[in-house]
């Protein structure tokens, strides 16, 4: 990971920029406080390309998330803040800061600073549109995706509202939180007066190992969690299972994606009296390796038709792999990408508010929707989890290039 | 960073271990499964030593921290959990799981293996007692150091009793977020019954540089924060200012230290309308280099005295780092290790619930007082930030080895 781009810097022209009332000779000093050669650097992710970034990119260390709401009724004014937020996420994702002007003295800097002197980190930022904003406010009602719906009532789920839905949602992912935090708060920024934030979750989820070698993070209930997921240099799979192709209803969704994400919170407390035999049977697998338990490698495909000595599956009825498997759900298949998450303590219980921010990416909602069906219904997990936040949201193919914009085909079509 | 020194397999043995009703041979495939060559491991810190480690380690980049309130009355409990939690730290530390059974099936495994195979992160585990824990409850009234006082009413200051106070403190520091939160879960797990959980915060603020030659981070207003704090190899000015000496009243906390915390709320839309001379003039610094107003580079030290044309001092009389700086406080220090956070958004604005988590060690909480009573009644940054959370803590020396524990002198003397 030790590449040679770093982020540029910012405000490299300020201190020639002069300081009201100070009369000093302030010369630019920026080569006396250069980063030291011991700087860990990190690459940057190409932004343009026929999809967008972190979807099928590596997953990066960190999450910053937010939803927001649209409160301008003026289309042109969510196009222009659109363009603005592309060139924003542009630069940012190279290692450069938000454009504009962040050196002249009297006016607010166009980039906030706080990831001044930090690597790209592999930034990516990934944008998608809710329904609400095919709602008619902005001319759009006929180019809404028939797919693109408020999710159904999906069992066993008690959702907040206020930390539910929104018009657009913005994925930051990176290895720094900071370089993550950068993009919602300048996008916000950005966004004044046209989008107000609904609600924003950072989520963690390290792995130590970057790269295709990528190991299988583990959740908060210290199970390997991925390890059947669709992986990002799996180009068949994702034509087949994440990208929109061109049999959609809308062209201008070609090469783009749906987004569901789900905020699970994970009693972990209780998890954590369980007995190991019992959480393993939970999930189907072993926690410390992984392996289905009808297998010894984690890689090994789970035999769900295997039965033990007593005749009951091996695999149980209501494990959480079996009735997520592709093979027991004709096919079904969609691209995870999960963080952890913990917020605090929830004061109604004294306990840990903690558990998995669940973002999927599949070519039509209802492949989510089908799954959870399942899973809310008979997933033996049930007992440890809740899905308390949900979101769907539409996403736009890749920018093409520096003329090209979020949204550019939605608009203009 | 790219130490030998890995994670050790917290569950190696599960797979032979058997599971119940499944009548498989499930052979231990951990070989098979072993981190791949590209992981990165990042080293461990000492956790024995004079000190507590944390305190003047360097930075990492990731703060996971719990205030809990004892709930027992019985000291012996007490005694127990504090052995067992230093127990528990020091194996965490070294990279290795919660010690007890993780393997048996008919058990809830010990550790709960989020963490397991990743890197120890350098993480530190530092613990600190609160004014509330020497009430009576546990025959330590005598044993209250007389500087361990709730701190006084400060200026400016809208607390919530929900995020202050508590009678333990844990900071778990590391460079994995998920290695930091796995301490704060897995000790409030050993305290159940002992302590609950009174609040928590998780903190980032990575330099994408660590060892000593760290570069000073930026907090969430865009500025570096840090550039005069005490290094942590300046033992001089660490035996000066932050550790407690033999002249305490209370030998037990010889080689301790008195840490104060503080959740200090950042309204960033508001500072980021402010114009960059203003940012300026509100630090005394350059946003760019950080360099003092009437210097040219991070490192020259201010010049408090100096005047522009107009006669005005160009470092402002409500300049932060004037009211903070130790020649114009009698030569008080203290050492700061300060984490951003981001909690989303303020339900009562719709702005975001982000800031700085301040922590300070200090030889006498008295330190801090004197300086925030100055920087709250006067410091220029308080139109753009509020403190909202409070605690202080003395925490005791460090562990000396294997048959010591944290609070030994404290409930042995």
């Amino acid at each position: 990971m030790a590449h040679e781009i770093s982020r540029r810097r910012l405000l490299g022209s300020i201190a020639g920029a002069g300081v009201a009332g100070a009369g000093l000779a302030i010369a630019g000093g920026s080569a006396s406080v250069a980063a030291p050669a011991s700087v860990v650097t990190e690459p940057a992710v190409p932004f343009h390309g026929p999809h967008q970034a972190g979807i099928s990119t590596d997953v990066q260390d960190q999450l910053a998330f937010a939803a927001f709401d649209v409160s301008t009724t003026d289309p042109t004014e969510l196009v222009t803040m659109l363009k603005s937020w592309t060139a924003a996420a542009e630069a940012m994702t190279r290692g450069a800061p938000v454009p504009g002007d962040s050196t002249s003295a009297a006016v607010p800097p166009a980039d906030t600073g706080e990831a001044e002197g930090l690597a790209p980190s592999r930034l990516t930022v990934t944008v998608g549109f809710g329904p609400g904003l095919f709602d008619g406010r902005f001319g759009l009602a006929n180019r809404r995706p028939a797919a693109l719906q408020p999710l159904p009532a999906l069992p066993g789920e008690l959702l907040d509202d206020a930390g539910s839905g929104g018009d657009i949602a913005v994925q930051a992912c990176a290895d720094d939180p900071q370089v993550a935090f950068h993009v919602i708060r300048n996008l916000a920024r950005l966004g004044r007066g046209t989008v107000v934030t609904r609600w924003t979750q950072l989520g963690f989820g390290r792995t130590s190992v970057t790269g295709s070698g990528q190991a299988t993070p583990r959740n908060l209930l210290g199970f390997k969690d991925g390890t059947r997921n669709i992986r990002g240099d799996d180009s068949a799979a994702l034509d087949q299972h994440v990208w929109v192709g061109s049999q959609s209803d809308q062209a201008w969704l070609h090469g783009g994606t749906y987004l569901v994400a789900r905020r699970i919170r994970m009693y972990v407390e209780n998890w954590d009296r369980d007995y190991l035999s019992d959480q393993q049977a939970v999930f189907g697998r072993t926690k410390a390796d992984g392996a289905p338990l009808t297998g010894t490698a984690e890689s090994d495909p789970p035999d769900f038709a295997a039965t033990g000595a007593d005749g009951a599956p091996v695999i149980a009825h209501n494990a959480h792999i079996r009735l997520a498997a592709a093979e027991n759900n004709g096919g079904l298949r969609i691209l995870r990408r999960g963080y952890s998450f913990t917020d605090g303590i929830d004061p109604a219980t004294g306990t840990l508010e903690a558990g998995l921010f669940f973002l999927s990416y599949q070519s039509d909602p209802a492949a989510f929707v089908t799954l959870q069906r399942k899973l809310g219904a008979s997933d033996a997990l049930n007992e440890y989890i809740q899905h308390v936040g949900s979101g769907v949201f539409a996403c736009p193919p890749g920018v093409s290039g520096s003329g090209d914009h979020w949204g550019s085909a939605l608009f203009d079509a």
